[in-house]
């Protein structure tokens, strides 16, 4: 297997160091660079505390072109007023600066930034400067590059998150590659967590963007960790065009086909998130069906996919599925008990308003697996879905988050 | 002291004992009496997945008079169907029948049945029925009976959780005095858990529902632990009207008296039951000002109370003030980050957007406390408040739940 990083993709560098952020010596600032200007999408958390980049990239991303990620770990530059603004525009200026130097010119509005880590922090922006300096010089486009990126980009995370997939638009071959971090304050609108996309598929940029709010809806938004949004989530899709492909327009053949591999790609990322959540042992997948509409769907798997009492049975393989039922009850969603249906992997626990009689110890094996699949239909008479990914709550997750030190 | 147990209250007689359900020994049915039948009125779970107890509770308590109140732990009799009607509804006729044979006179549908336990298994009912006609000849009005009540209707709870008051209606003396369980699958609407009250108040049943309702609203509605409404949250307020008092009308200065009175008792019992909270070794106070509506106040109030992040820095004693805004921020609750403000303790963490420039070890001793509060004013500019109890999340919260057999 050769590159299959985000470096894989035709006119994109990267890389990633330690520029004296986190006291680990781990990486925490990174970069990722199209050599011409990208059509970019993008999506960014719901919350109404929002970190400083988030704002400087909001408006970046509406001129529709960008050219660079740059990316800290080790502070998330939020709540920190105007002068939090200012470092993060300031980011952004060096990383083009210094890019335009070496040849990929860019205005600083093609440079999108992000910043994670503890909220309430300034920037230290000295260290940040030299890092962004020194970085610029190491950018390239071999795997190791791509390698890094998907390093940097890391805070508790155990493991790096990629992937990537390849496809004909017409006869060019079209190359989608991305990476992404999560692990904690992890949860939905969206999944609170950063995730970068590149490719060379030429595509206007309304189906871009259709693409992207398509795909960030059925897979980042239906992940969660632990319910807390985070205020500097970003989901960003870069595409240069460099596979010359006849460009991608909305509602064609082509756009179908290339958000079809983009949806499939997220989902792929969405599911390691859930994955290596802060402290899990297993990834849950929570499925809810016969809801009356897929937002009631949605309300209840998102119940039971953030309930502790759900996670922790989970966690101790405990045959509790009292808990997925009860737990899609006080959703909101409309449900009928006396129609419900809840399933654990392959075997139905649950319904007419009944236990069935299969046996505690076959329930407690599917309970037991790293894979976990909890179906609930709600009974309610209609159609609506919803799938979510989470994982189990261990003791782990108390100590990362009771022990982190701001 | 004398009593201050529900005893302590004119015409009142409890008890509990092991008829066997509970594997450990512990006391597992518990009964209260009035004498004479009381005014009744009560608040039951808002899940759509409800034990038959509640239903069967509901269509008792439409009657507006209870005499008896029987309660198991063990098992929950929830989600079993039709045979889970006819046992609570067993439980019921069985107690009435043997009280009024004991001489205190009641039909069947004068009884308010509650099971709380693990869901999804059918009661033993041999054991219920035996246990019933035992405990019927064991109970009493001394301070003992009330004790072992208060015990008698806990689960994982570590402590009893009571509260005792006495005022004056008129020249006569009026006693309130109740006890609750709490601990875990608990959250608002209501608080997820069993409150008994005994009165010895002459109250109508408007002015009596009037004040149960006001009440719940906040207090016990105002306590999460794990944000999992339970399927058997029962709230019930008893007045026999033994106190001779005037007959307590709606919107009269004597059913303001009584409703204070109420809400003090049972905010110590919430406060209590957060303290007490699975796994606990915090009270938290979480205060919400300057929101739009009250309704944005208690959203937020509750986003800061449930988050695992918000949870576990409180359990570490981490000056993680970032986690409580951004919960805040996540909540729906309109909310204007630039003029909001954060208290630890009395200690102002953020205002204006920004970090004050208060030390990191100051906010720690703050966290430090065994009451810790936090205090956030939204900048929405309404005079929206709310307060909200809960507890830190401990790994003891993970083994309580995750090594629970079902």
């Amino acid at each position: 297997m050769g590159n299959q990083s985000i470096t894989a993709v035709k006119g994109f560098l990267a890389g990633a160091m330690h520029c004296g952020i986190k006291q680990s010596g781990k990486p925490d600032l990174a970069m990722l660079v199209s050599r011409v200007p990208a059509t970019a999408a993008a999506v960014f958390t719901t919350n109404k505390v929002v970190g400083a980049p988030i704002v400087v990239g909001r408006e970046h991303i509406r001129g529709g072109n960008v050219s660079a990620c740059i990316i800290n770990s080790g502070c998330a530059n939020v709540c920190t007023g105007k002068r939090g603004l200012v470092d993060a525009r300031e980011m952004c200026e060096r990383t083009a600066v210094i890019l335009t130097d070496r040849g990929i010119a860019m205005p600083t509005r093609n440079v999108l930034p992000s910043s994670t880590g503890v909220i309430g922090h300034f920037l230290p922006m000295e260290k940040i400067r030299s890092g962004i300096a020194n970085l610029a010089l190491h950018i390239g486009d071999a795997a190791e590059h791509g390698e890094a990126f998907a390093h940097g980009i890391l805070t508790t995370d155990l493991k790096t998150k990629t992937a990537f997939t390849q496809f004909n638009i017409g006869r060019r071959a079209v190359t989608i590659a991305g990476c992404c971090k999560g692990s904690g304050m992890i949860a939905p609108n969206m999944a609170t967590m950063l995730a970068y996309v590149a490719t060379d598929a030429a595509i206007s940029p309304t189906a871009l963007r259709a693409a992207v709010r398509d795909t960030a809806e059925s897979t980042f938004n239906c992940v969660t960790v632990d319910q807390h949004t985070s205020t500097s989530d970003t989901f960003a899709v870069l595409a240069n065009g460099m596979a010359e492909n006849p460009r991608i327009e909305p509602g064609t053949q082509s756009w179908r086909s290339f958000s079809r591999a983009l949806e499939v790609l997220c989902d792929s990322l969405a599911r390691q998130i859930a994955a290596d959540g802060e402290g899990a042992t297993k990834l849950v997948t929570v499925r809810v069906l016969g809801a009356a509409t897929d937002a009631d769907a949605r309300r209840a798997a998102m119940a039971i996919a953030n309930s502790p009492l759900v996670k922790t049975a989970i966690h101790g393989g405990d045959p509790n599925w009292g808990r997925f039922v009860s737990a899609a009850g006080y959703s909101g969603a409309k449900m009928n008990p006396d129609k419900a249906q809840c399933q654990v992997g392959k075997i139905t626990v649950f319904r007419n308003g009944q236990p069935t009689d299969v046996s505690l110890a076959n329930i407690q094996s599917a309970m037991q697996q790293f894979e976990v699949d909890i179906t609930l239909n709600l009974g309610a008479g209609g159609k609506g879905t919803c799938r979510v990914y989470t994982c189990d709550l261990s003791r782990e997750y108390i100590a990362i988050n009771a022990d982190y030190h701001t």
